[in-house]
């Protein structure tokens, strides 16, 4: 196959007939890969090496060239739009995201305005750029954001949590503030999703890690509600872009996800493919949904997973939207890298059965 | 009403006709309540505390005295059972536990053995014992275990985990030692709610803090697999003692665990509550559900969150089984006491026009 010619990505998100499942996997660049470690080494920080194009570029080539993996993923990071509102973003080894400016008061949600895709945001849009040249056609760009909910929720906590008792707290006793702080983070996810595109990002990809977190009517109406406002204006503005919503731990809410109008749902590994597929599979396609920690385990292990994943998807048919092999949630740094050049192969190999 | 005349709960959980909805709380004994701390200080550690029967009674009855909650439930932890076959917990404040000999090989799982439920954990029987003296009829007592695959996680992993790579690891390549883990601690479990309704326990509940990390086809054979067996033998030596399974972020898999044949389904918070009456509302008692989260707020978002579970889950009818209320979740540490009074008086007072 002409590498630029492989479009198998955006063919099966567009629903299309394709000759086998395409595969790609969340953080795919990343902690895993030594040839990653080493420009992050070199880049001193992760933020550095998010604010760096040419260095955010060489980290995302490096598993398309490693592994010929279906897509390519621009490297960067879900919280860049709290940190373009001044939040001051500090991303440090071991201890997740910490804002240093947190939002904990209605005065501080009034005082956020939207960044400047350029100003403000330019490195982000300078990394596709640079991204789109260097991918050469060879396989799609994929962009992504946060959900707003996402964003919000470490906005407010101020660092990762268990169990998130500021933003809870913000949306339980005032919700208003809650819906203004959602308002400005959404208006801006829009725009910056929107600039990607202008960039060069051939798809899209809203990550709402903490939907989950959420009763199923406050996801409704406090996750949801924000991500319809995504797929409404990304589809008014670029219909032919598809976009993919991915709730970690969302598996009870397919049908009203896919009601939004997306193109594809990410599952996460708690899933029942088969099932999700007769919930949902003729409204979208179903993108998932490996148990990551496969990845750390011996290769035979992977090999078996990876197949019973493209099983229970089972045969393709056309009344389905279809199936896109990832893991259920990112791959972890404990993972072997050889384990992933036996995932790419069992998919390439074994899916092709099932598109017969 | 009569003290001893309250058993609300146990009628509830027959599925029998009330006259309104009871509630007790996860971890209603516990650190946001100041009499709690003293009792806690005066033990000097967690374990301590559990291991000492009068002090397990007294903050056991803490919660029933102040608040006049429908159950009481035994002040104990869920890592009882591996302490006892040697793993030597640690229960330290802010850390969560940690096992100083985790199990790591199927070597150490060869020597596990089932403890001696009066030897090696005579203490909780002796609580039991000392608790159903002392509520003296007022309310039942609940007495309750982790799941195994809860358990086993904790002993692989020895401490909490964020992915649970030992133990899904061992699931992933070690399938039969895995088992046989799972199978001592079944075998325990069921020794040990056997001995708790001799003591005194009147219900059971099964808490499957981390079954929710598993994939569909794993939770079914790692997990549900095993409450099954402890179901069945609970069932047939104490055909009349209710048992309840909660498995935390398992509101995909309600029917299957209906069909076990357990009395009643804890559902944490996430669940749509309308829904799970629709899908097993004639099989099960439901138990929830309201986010623990809305405890830390004001005493008006208590009643109004507190009335929107109740009128989710409606009117009671003969069809279906029934509502128990409670959080989806433990209640925190940061939690206001004025806030569980506000909770009790308004399942109280609101529910009773669902059971007309």
């Amino acid at each position: 196959m002409n590498n630029a010619e492989n479009d198998l990505y955006l063919r099966a998100l567009r629903g299309e007939t394709v000759e086998r499942t395409p595969i790609w996997v969340m953080r795919q660049a990343g902690r895993y890969l030594p040839e990653y470690r080493a420009v992050r080494a070199q880049a001193g920080d992760f933020l550095t090496l998010c604010k760096t194009p040419e260095l955010a570029c060489e980290v995302t080539m490096q598993p398309i060239d490693r592994f010929g993996l279906d897509a390519a993923i621009l490297f960067s990071d879900i919280l860049t739009i709290p940190d373009a509102m001044g939040l001051e973003l500090v991303l440090e080894e071991g201890v997740g995201p910490v804002f240093n400016k947190p939002v904990r008061s209605a005065a501080d949600i009034s005082k956020l305005s939207v960044p400047d895709m350029h100003q403000d945001l330019g490195y982000v849009m300078d990394a596709v750029g640079v991204i789109r040249k260097e991918l050469n056609g060879r396989v799609p760009l994929i962009g992504f954001t946060g959900s707003p909910w996402t964003l919000a929720s470490y906005m407010v906590e101020g660092s990762g949590s268990k169990d998130f008792r500021r933003i809870k707290g913000l949306m339980f006793e005032s919700p208003d503030d809650a819906h203004a702080l959602l308002q400005v983070v959404t208006t801006s996810v829009i725009q910056y999703l929107d600039a990607q595109v202008k960039a060069g990002a051939q798809s899209l990809m809203v990550f709402d890690t903490w939907g989950g977190m959420l009763s199923t009517t406050n996801y409704q109406y406090f996750s949801l509600a924000y991500m319809q406002q995504i797929v409404d204006a990304s589809k008014a503005a670029h219909p032919d872009v598809p976009i993919v919503l991915f709730t970690k731990g969302g598996g009870q809410w397919l049908e009203m996800m896919a009601a939004t109008g997306c193109d594809g749902l990410g599952l996460d590994w708690t899933v029942d493919i088969a099932a999700a597929r007769k919930r949902v599979g003729e409204q979208v396609v179903l993108q998932g949904n490996m148990d990551p920690v496969v990845m750390n385990t011996g290769t035979q292990q992977v090999q078996d997973e990876a197949a019973k994943v493209l099983a229970a998807y089972g045969h393709h048919s056309e009344s389905d939207k279809g199936h896109i092999f990832n893991l259920g949630h990112g791959i972890q740094p404990f993972a072997e890298p050889e384990n992933m050049a036996a995932l790419v192969d069992t998919v390439k190999q074994q899916s092709q059965q099932y598109h017969s």
